[in-house]
């Protein structure tokens, strides 16, 4: 590696990104002082190029989509977002600028989600670049959400729109050409740079029953939040927000609603509670939806306009 | 990937070394219960195949060494583990039967240092293998070991013997072919299963000034530990304790004094004190050495047996 080499890069870039616990990067580990009646959340989420960015986009926007996948997991779990600790696995390709322009993207999502860098890891690889973010946050103990939790009869909701991010990947592929190119750059923005719900986690606690991010696909989502309850649920296909990309990409080739309801990288959340719950819900800064109800049968079935269940292909992502 | 495939793996392999605040692995994140007047340490670490592991050694070896480095972290910081977050990304060339071994490995550590699995991530990868471990222990406020603190006069102690590791990874590389077979697997057993100083870095609290984990090399990790202190150091070559294979080793080739010094990958603790510090660690299961004195002077020198200053060539090792 020319120009900084490790330690400098870890001395003029990330150093300054590291805030309260961190010792300026210097030492063994990082400190967290707990919060007297909270609980400290950890998650963690791991990038690679190739798989999980396609390598065309900015390194501000990996940073972005890196830290924003873990804080939507944070979110979904009602969760206030404190710090991140980081690992990067860079090829020597990766030059001192890409890493400068990288750290300048993780300061901007630091100052929009209030976190700081508390440590980390700075290696090489001859393989693709593999980012590692490992987030913490708080929450009072006793108000955690949990994917677990659900009760028959409950009404299921979404936050936002569905289905942006897996037809932005599409997008970025060039298979969604015949579409507008302003609702083109939109959807791809939606998977490059996904926006985390924390402000709805937060208003949820002690509200929602159970919740979950979407990452791998609605109904995927859907079926981890049923299963752990021993139930199923009923999505109403006309009920599931899309937006005006997403319904045009439909009206172009009807089949997309499997990338829609199954294509994951959405990062709205999932929950369920009580018909009204929306109502409380109404200072988040996103639009909520109700799209189905928790059944007792076990179960994820989506109903199509007729009255019918629609067969669905392709039930999440998997990273295989 | 045939076989298990991510979600089986999770569910097979990963869920039953979960613990407490893991809920299965079936949530967005998990929770650590911080113990009342203590701080959550955290440090992570990296490991990436054909850089910080040969592919050569069992998955056992590969899950020990993951978690022993970062546990040597913890250890340098006076920390009591408590649990860890595993992000595997593998290459679909890992069959299940080495992930299976990989889990096997990881049960064994998690019983020898009473730790547990909170949370990860499972990925793949068009690359080798990459594999990220983040530790978390606890330690009374107040008490945490820094890298800062060390005062001129005081004396410098290590831990154990030094420079296995870098002569174990020379061994592996079948450059120390001349040297005994039992040593050389000796020697290649330093490099590959290093031992956390836990018990030592605990009965450090409140005694040493300043304490640090030799990973970048002997020299390397005195210099960060003199640096951050505006000081200097002074070590006699000759009070360096070595083993073995390492007295073996220099005497068939003079030169791999450098390598023992230089080269990284110890594992054991760096520390400072007064000079009858030692005397109050008779229990901790290792043997500790004085090996030098902080200086007023800037600057880390390393003493021959002639009183004349050696000249290092190679001062740690830096992943570039």
């Amino acid at each position: 590696m020319l120009g900084k080499g490790e330690f400098g890069r870890i001395r003029d870039l990330l150093a300054p990104l590291s805030g309260s616990g961190a010792f300026d990067l210097k030492d063994d580990a990082g400190v967290i002082s707990g919060i007297l009646g909270h609980e400290i959340v950890v998650t963690t989420d791991t990038i690679v190029a190739g798989v999980h960015f396609l390598g065309s986009e900015s390194p501000e926007e990996v940073a972005a989509k890196l830290l924003r996948v873990n804080l939507s997991d944070l979110a979904a779990m009602g969760t206030k977002p404190i710090c991140y600790t980081l690992n990067w696995s860079l090829p020597s390709s990766y030059s001192d600028e890409w890493v400068i322009s990288f750290c300048a993207g993780l300061k901007v999502q630091q100052e929009m989600f209030d976190i700081y860098l508390l440590g980390g890891d700075s290696t090489s690889t001859p393989g693709p670049a593999c980012l590692t973010a490992t987030l913490f946050g708080h929450v009072p103990r006793g108000q955690l959400l949990r994917r677990a939790g659900a009760k028959s009869g409950e009404t299921i909701f979404v936050s936002g729109t569905i289905g942006d991010g897996a037809l932005g990947l599409l997008a970025a592929q060039g298979m969604l050409a015949d579409l507008d190119e302003v609702l083109i750059q939109k959807l791809i923005g939606c998977y490059r740079i996904p926006e985390p719900r924390i402000r709805l986690g937060i208003a949820l606690r002690g509200r929602a029953s159970a919740a979950a991010d979407i990452s791998d696909g609605l109904l995927a989502d859907i079926r981890h939040l049923t299963e752990i309850a021993g139930l199923g649920a009923e999505i109403k296909m006309s009920e599931i927000p899309l937006s005006c990309g997403a319904r045009n990409a439909i009206a172009k080739n009807g089949e997309l609603w499997q990338v829609i309801v199954g294509g994951g990288d959405d990062y709205e959340l999932v929950f369920t509670g009580e018909p009204d719950l929306a109502d409380s819900l109404l200072n988040v800064g996103v639009n909520i939806t109700a799209i189905g109800k928790i059944t007792a049968e076990p179960g994820v079935n989506l109903i199509g306009a007729d009255g019918n269940i629609m067969q669905v292909n392709k039930e999440g992502y998997c990273h295989s």
